[in-house]
């Protein structure tokens, strides 16, 4: 095996140009929501080249919204393609999906960038742009991985599946369409940006909306109403008080030295509309994190029987709090750090890098929840990215970063799906 | 005099349909800021019918804008004259300003509204309508009275300002014009929506807006970033202290009975963009009251110097607030208790009601701190609107108080300004 890895990783070496040629020319593809086909195209007509059998598809609404699991704010995806190409195996070997979604977030205020973030600007080994780190880099170190095993001529066992999905920012469609159109394997990797951690379990995440209600007065004789503004300073404390409790219960070995490894955000407030006047609605907005063995059901209830109990004050009761879960959620995701796969990229990690890899639980859920409770797939999440500039102005990749993720993938690959010996 | 009076009221009783008359054709004249000139032709005509010499003109904000008092948004007073009316006393009698402002508050959300907030619609001997309490009815009501002692043939001996204002709910650039015009007297009256009770001392307000800084983060890591909305809360918490302590000073005997004399308003909280980001900016606006006999400037610095204590925790030295006034301000406003013009108010209210007067302190601000301290009258303000339901849905005016209300003033203008007695 040994002779393999090392053929690849020569392979590798000498065609690291060629990866970040291709990464170059998908971040100058703006693959916002509803605009992800023109980076489709490329990395369709990639895996043409490399002689996989690919499968482009709109995924079907209608279908998808009988799915417990499809979130979207979508009417269709028209114009917005998943694409899976296939390398079929000879046989006798474990399968393994490949997963990267392909959709970026917005740039966001664009004063705030120091390059035009589709430029693709090259500066200090640093590649930058929306969408380098999350995750079109972690996608190329895939193809890349791909390329060069069947370049040296190697042939693999077991199938791979790569899949290129839409979706993945605004609740996970893509790859749930994917699953839905029976894709599986015996394994998935996403390349999310972990900054080169391995994450065996990942965080889910649900969004909240709290409306605190008031009654409005006069600022001069305010005492007449009642302030939605103070009744929210006491809903924000009574959800850091959650926060203590659920995080109380986390021991999971990979969330050690994590300050709060499942956190309550209160991530927007707004209320009132004149300064003189008594407040008489609020509305809060947050992100529960939900534990990587925790179900989302579970954490929805904890949260909706916790702030019933602020009805012991009165005022509560007169003017009860609504609650809504709503917009994006991502459902927690794990696999078992002793797990086969695990051993494989870990080793692999080991055996490229010459140092070990730091495993932890992520802090964010990924795509990796709908393999997870959806299709029963153990995933790993881990990738080349930073993981502290995606979404934020100024994202980039390291170059370095992204021929060391190749190299360990491309290795893991062989690994697990097993190499066909022809002598 | 008691026969004067008895000419007055006699004439007050029977012109009362001309007066709602009056006051209909008023609040079917929508005067939000900028659209006031309908309305002051109304008043103007009137004045000129009554025989008063009419002084229209559009305030000079040029002039306005050096007067450390002028507080005003608008580029320009065009189209938004201010009238007055002088009624020439025969001499040797005290003068009186007789001020009301005719700019109402926006109707807000007309759904809120059971009748049309422009329809002036009689129901239950109330007249409903924006603008009906607050204050075109005290307007009407100084009118009528006007009316009635000129139409009964009765000479003042002092001499009569009657103010129809505009910028009241802005800031008070209308009557700040007519003091720098030279208008002046010995006391001025403001039927301001008091319900009917004598308010000697007015609360002064002052907006601030606080801006609450701290650093941005992915809410799965929120420990990594300060969220400003907690932050928040905390100043919150340390404004209401202030207001306790502040409050805990007035010893007034007006107050009595308040349970909060001078309040702090916490009007509006903005903050955040992201339910799953740590919020980087909060934004909090809210309404100091200031004391009868506290200055603007005194309060201010108090809450300047109140804020400054925050610093004891670090994170408010690394993540300064910042503190601006901005908006709208009323200065406070007062009038010695045992002042002739209070005994004259109150004797009158007596005389008429056959009942003794409720004096108060006002929870509000009016432009009779303009009165106050520019121009150094003594100023009560007085009328018979509902405070409650100023600026608020289905505003009105009870029918009955706004006949009241205008004996009570006729009966005060000829105690305090003289009558010339022919006999």
């Amino acid at each position: 095996m040994r002779e393999y890895k090392e053929r690849v990783l020569y392979h590798l070496k000498r065609n690291q140009q060629e990866g970040i040629k291709l990464l170059k020319q998908l971040i100058r593809e703006k693959s916002i929501q509803e605009y992800e086909n023109k980076s489709q195209a490329i990395v369709a007509e990639k895996l043409r080249l490399l002689g996989l059998k690919v499968d482009i598809w709109e995924p079907n609404i209608k279908e998808l919204e009988k799915h417990a699991y499809f979130l979207s704010a979508r009417k269709n995806f028209d114009g917005s393609p998943n694409v899976v190409g296939t390398l079929k195996g000879v046989g006798g070997g474990k399968s393994l999906i490949l997963n990267g979604h392909i959709d970026v977030v917005p740039e966001g205020d664009e004063a705030q960038w120091e390059f035009d973030p589709y430029s693709a600007k090259i500066v200090n080994k640093r590649l930058y742009g929306r969408g380098t780190s999350d995750m079109k880099g972690g996608n190329v170190c895939m193809l890349m991985a791909l390329e060069a095993i069947i370049d040296s001529g190697i042939q693999l066992k077991g199938d791979v599946y790569f899949q290129s999905v839409i979706e993945e920012e605004s609740g996970g469609a893509g790859t749930l369409a994917t699953i839905l159109r029976g894709y599986t394997a015996d394994a998935v990797l996403i390349p999310e940006p972990t900054s080169m951690k391995i994450f065996p379990k990942q965080q889910g995440s649900v969004w909240f909306r709290m409306t605190i209600h008031g009654k409005s007065a006069h600022g001069g004789t305010r005492y007449e109403g009642v302030n939605a503004i103070e009744l929210s300073m006491r809903v924000v404390a009574h959800i850091q008080e959650l926060e203590k409790v659920r995080n109380s219960r986390i021991t999971d070995p990979l969330y050690k030295g994590i300050p709060i490894p499942i956190p309550i955000n209160i991530g927007k407030i707004n209320g009132g509309t004149w300064p003189s006047s008594v407040a008489d609605v609020v509305t809060l907005e947050g992100r529960m994190g939900v534990a990587p063995d925790e179900s989302m059901e579970a954490a929805r209830e904890e949260f909706e029987q916790w702030m019933e109990q602020l009805k012991i004050d009165t005022v509560f009761q007169e003017y009860p709090l609504t609650l809504e879960w709503f917009g994006a959620r991502w459902h927690p995701g794990t696999i078992d750090v002793n797990h086969e796969f695990m051993q494989a990229l870990t080793n692999n990690y080991r055996y490229c890098l010459k140092e070990l890899p730091k495993i932890e639980a992520s802090p964010w859920g990924t795509d990796g929840g709908l393999f997870t409770h959806v299709a029963n797939i153990p995933t790993i999440v881990f990738g080349p990215g930073e993981t502290k500039v995606a979404h934020h102005p100024n994202e980039y990749i390291d170059i370095t970063r992204l021929h060391e993720a190749s190299e360990i993938i491309a290795c893991t690959i062989l690994d697990w799906c097993g190499v066909h010996d022809e002598s």
